[in-house]
């Protein structure tokens, strides 16, 4: 199971949710990633935790000013990036170059949608995962635990029927580690939180509750 | 074979081309349509072609301005729509709720990618075809004809890898009747053209040279 | 004062309310335009009604799919357009672009804005008038007549530091005579207004009280 | 005068370039900045030298992913801000709540235009500065000091007529000291430049002789 804790631009501690994170990661086994803004991805990346991107641009190196190249965050110290997250819908053409242009460098991948149908089409894009954020989830108080369980499994079955090597994890409604276990059953490998753990007043007790169940 | 003539927003007479495709439809057998801008869709619907729209909205009823409703292009006569054009990309979750929009409106759809990935997406989200637009052959000289031949049968391979029942159309790289064989001979169902009809001098003898091998 | 009745994506029968709006500017001697759906523009304009587009693109004839060429509303009976409304806010470069296009076409431009900085900018793009929109008023249940009157005072004066022959219309908070008059008091030379009318019982009924005071 | 690098997303070393740019400052006396990418903010001003954004989000602290949030630029080191620069046009809201935005970070802003009327209309919004970017200069081998000079002359005039207090500089067709002087023999109050030092076998040679006239 995979956590990947996206800060956004809320106005926390990236650097003490990182260290957090960087040490329920050691003590539990299980891998945990931070995802700052793109100005903090070295500050982050310094502490050890391993640091993902929230978006990198479809360029390449040449004349595009405020763009997210996907290499000066990967020499920042990314190692990943979320794509077309629901705060930051791409075109499909822009979707399919940003996940090349993380492939050139070197940064996994992690393509967002909002339903089977969209899970399905970014699968065939090639990204390493795809995270379903189902609108009756996002930023709201259900969870996935207690949500109507179709939602993940028909997204798992979607992506496994475009390409199976593609890992599913769930993108919203998790707040808590019975969420992490549920979602786990429903077949997702990984999952994205927020303010659970970055508005959270102990980041590292949220985290800690969160992989307790795995 | 499916003829589609898309008038862009080129200074042709749309009612001039939308007779001769009516003509030579009816004269040839084969299926053509015109897709004029919105604000002409029908006065080229009353020659009595069959009329597509260039684009509809994600939106369904209510305050919306300025888009493109599904339901209003039907209404004026439109049966089928493009959607995302490579000149009117569009995100992935307005793909998505554009080919619903038409559907609620009754409307046919064809979506379009620039290349095997895009169109292996795209014919996740549903629609009845799809069309692929090479950016090599995009607005060039080169004939699909005469280019790789790869680029429209990896196409045809993936939109069927993902739903057998979606038809495939080639989206650029026609001009003529020989074109159109190849096209149909690399498993395309149906071809998108726009200023080999549109711009012609006699749009008549353009399109009855395009249906000539068929 | 001009009254301009935008029919956004509203489950409307354009044509009714084009012909009450159409009797009630004949009657009252008042201004008053209906703005449909691109595909409904010639429909609406043979009622013999003024008619606006709700957009026009920022491209000139040429190879553009699924734009709203203003050329073609022109030609379908459009006179003038919005431009930039709050549902369909524009890059800054396309707003000039649109307002060009929009001259070349001959139709009459409105542009709009939120706030007395954005009113200013705009009108320094050679616009025939525009719209102010404030956040505060848009699609609520407030007036305009009960707001606070310095939302369009300050709108007028805006616009009339940058360019005094640009008009300044309210774009919000209107749905009824005592709005209208509240509006002109306040500086406004015209009114936008939807769902007061498009949405009424009876769209005639709507119309004329609201020219009622004038 | 004052001189900003725009680094853009260039394989350049953008720490060799901010080395070079801080020394030549610091030599000459003439205020120099670079722009990094968002990733390298923290890098670049950890040389000591002026530092950029290349663009800020409208948003504030809250739930955006992948948002360039001005605050986080500003914890990084940044100073200042380019907003809508050619390559990177927003909706004029957005460069409205941008401005906004970086003056909350306390950012200095630098709002860019493609030709006299739109330099009037960001000059509106209350920036720091405006840039002008004349498309017949942009990544072209012209001059500004060649070119029709009314191209920056008009620029600072529309500008004045908005709002004196607002910089104009050159944002285009400089790239040797002779530029910089016709620039500043022209009005403008500064410049921006990209490839001719970001991409100069010798970065620091090239701003000895950018300044070398001043």
């Amino acid at each position: 199971m995979f956590i990947l804790v996206n800060l956004k631009a809320y106005p926390c501690d990236p650097i003490a949710v990182a260290e957090a994170a960087h040490e329920v990661a050691e003590e539990s086994g299980v891998r945990i990633a931070v995802s700052p803004q793109a100005s903090q991805i070295s500050a982050v990346a310094e502490t050890g935790v391993e640091t993902w991107a929230q978006h990198v641009s479809p360029n390449q190196y040449g004349s595009f000013t405020g763009s997210t190249l996907a290499e000066a965050a990967a020499e920042a110290g990314a190692v990943g990036t979320l794509i077309n997250h629901s705060e930051n819908r791409l075109k499909l053409a822009d979707i399919d170059s940003s996940v090349q242009a993380a492939e050139r460098a070197g940064l996994e991948t992690c393509v967002c949608g909002n339903n089977p149908r969209q899970i399905a089409a970014v699968a065939a894009l090639g990204p390493d995962s795809v995270a379903v954020e189902p609108p009756e989830l996002i930023g709201g108080d259900d969870s996935v635990a207690t949500a109507d369980p179709d939602i993940v499994e028909d997204a798992v079955a979607a992506a496994e029927g475009v390409d199976e090597s593609v890992e599913v994890y769930c993108g919203a409604g998790i707040s808590t580690g019975e969420d992490v276990i549920a979602a786990e059953e429903l077949g997702a490998e990984g999952i994205l939180l927020a303010s659970g753990v970055a508005k959270a007043d102990d980041p590292k007790e949220a985290l800690e509750d969160l992989v307790s169940g795995l």
